[in-house]
């Protein structure tokens, strides 16, 4: 059960209103690869980074059962790097810095070796290449997951649209849900976008949780309450990496199946702001995600009893 | 298992972005009256009326099973009125009147036909008439509920740390549970406040749940997702109600029962928002309130799948 994943892998450089580091590796399919290599192998990375990029660092992903096989090296350019402040809530941040470099030439090829993949996760990237991607596939993918931010809804309305006609499963936080419907309710959000092509709905709250939307039925799973959010970045994609991962170890893309990945993404993500960056993924073990899985089990768990 | 509830019965005039309101009865004792009325009777309420409040509305109350013996009626004076404004997200307000009128004199005595209560709710009042109303019980209730707000956090501290020394459970939302510990993380704030007397800490955080801490355990239950949130006010005073209800109606008051007895309040507080005021209150029945709590189990529930 291999998964594909598309997306940055890149440098950041985080201020948060206790600590800073200088560049450190991040990327949208570095999180979700740290996540889902928890659960499935292969993990096949589509990406690119420039000439700075660790080679240690592609040796750690395979090690976990990464391919990178997909993750073009430019010999001449530097990688993505974004850099960003949090605000004393940790929900709101401001960009501070953002250098393009690789990825305004990023035109993702997807290898002869990934044509087998059932799984498909879509980072948060310009939509038409989201929709290229899909489009080299010779047969779909089982299961295509895609996030997207408001910049694109902003900026690309039509072409996002096209792409969520394609696509299983929308990913988005609460503001973008609301920006893409229009609606304040997310019940009512979720009815339009629906409507849009996307068969499920996820709608990230941050701290507040998530809400897994169908046609007919809801889910909510809550954020483990946590002592101190260290830093949020990547906790998105480690979510979706999380979610995406149970999907295909267990092969069902069923709702209620979709319940239990939302909260195995929910524990994921529960780890990766413990630390900067991807340092806590990387130290946690088996134990610690299971043990982590039972929380949540006593968080929500209660005996139903009737009026 | 009877509870006592003390707190005010008063008018209100509501605004909300869709519609607004003239007067219409309110009050904190009024909305826990009509919640925990479907759970337990007698339900005894302790507070003060003008000579305007209707009386069919204490006899709508009466047929509910509620004594109102303890509701003492001021002959010359009006009831307490409030009226205010909510902003689009329906979680924040503005207060545009405040008439104390007879809640100025308000000087709750238990009458001896209470004496024997179990369960005490002490709605939002003067801290130091919180701790009055405690000390009037000549053998303590088994379980005393609390909620407060941020105007007595600001103008009665030291008042407000007794009654907390007194009191089992404390009900606050978050802007209030931070502002009593000064602590942002939700989780550092209720191992604070936990030390400064109560056993239990609820935290409401609206349309995003409710957290229930004890000194070893957090549980979390969400506010079921709603198309349309047509009136918030009175949904923290209708979950106090559920949930001290259910615990009487149980005679049990451990951390595993307090999870289903915040599911039940919860539930409903979701039919309270759907109308103004009392409304909707009036007019469901237990079927309305267990199917309710059905979507609530679907909400929520998950197969545990561990890694």
């Amino acid at each position: 059960m291999s998964i594909t994943v598309v997306g940055t892998m890149a440098f950041d450089a985080i201020e948060t209103p206790f600590d800073k580091t200088d560049k450190i590796i991040g990327g949208s399919a570095t999180y979700v690869a740290y996540a889902a290599s928890n659960l499935v192998k292969p993990v096949q990375q589509i990406s690119i980074v420039g000439y700075d990029f660790p080679e240690t660092e592609l040796q750690s992903l395979q090690q976990r059962g990464v391919v990178t096989d997909g993750v073009v090296i430019v010999p001449d350019k530097k990688s993505f790097f974004w850099s960003g402040k949090y605000h004393l809530d940790m929900n709101t941040r401001d960009t501070l810095i953002t250098d393009l470099n690789v990825l305004a030439d990023f035109d993702p090829q997807v290898p002869d070796s990934y044509q087998d993949s059932e799984y498909l996760m879509l980072g948060n990237l310009v939509p038409a290449i989201q929709q290229k991607v899909i489009e080299q596939f010779n047969k779909r993918p089982k299961l295509i997951v895609m996030d997207t931010m408001n910049f694109w809804i902003e900026t690309a309305w039509e072409d996002l649209k096209k792409v969520f006609t394609m696509v299983d499963v929308l990913l988005v936080n609460d503001s973008e849900a609301r920006q893409i419907s229009g609606e304040f309710s997310l019940v009512k959000a979720a009815k339009k976008i629906l409507k849009m092509g996307p068969k499920f709905l996820i709608v990230k709250k941050g701290e507040h949780g998530a809400l897994l939307f169908n046609e007919n039925s809801v889910f909510f799973a809550p954020a483990l309450p946590l002592e101190d959010v260290f830093d949020p970045t990547g906790a998105g994609d480690t979510f979706a990496g999380g979610f995406i991962g149970h999907i295909a170890k267990t092969g069902n893309a069923s709702f209620e199946n979709m319940k239990t990945a939302i909260i195995v993404g929910s524990a994921m993500a529960s780890f990766c702001v413990e630390k900067f960056g991807t340092q806590r993924l990387k130290e946690i073990s088996i134990n610690d995600i299971n043990s982590r899985l039972k929380e949540f089990v006593q968080l929500v768990n209660f005996d139903i009893a009737l009026v």
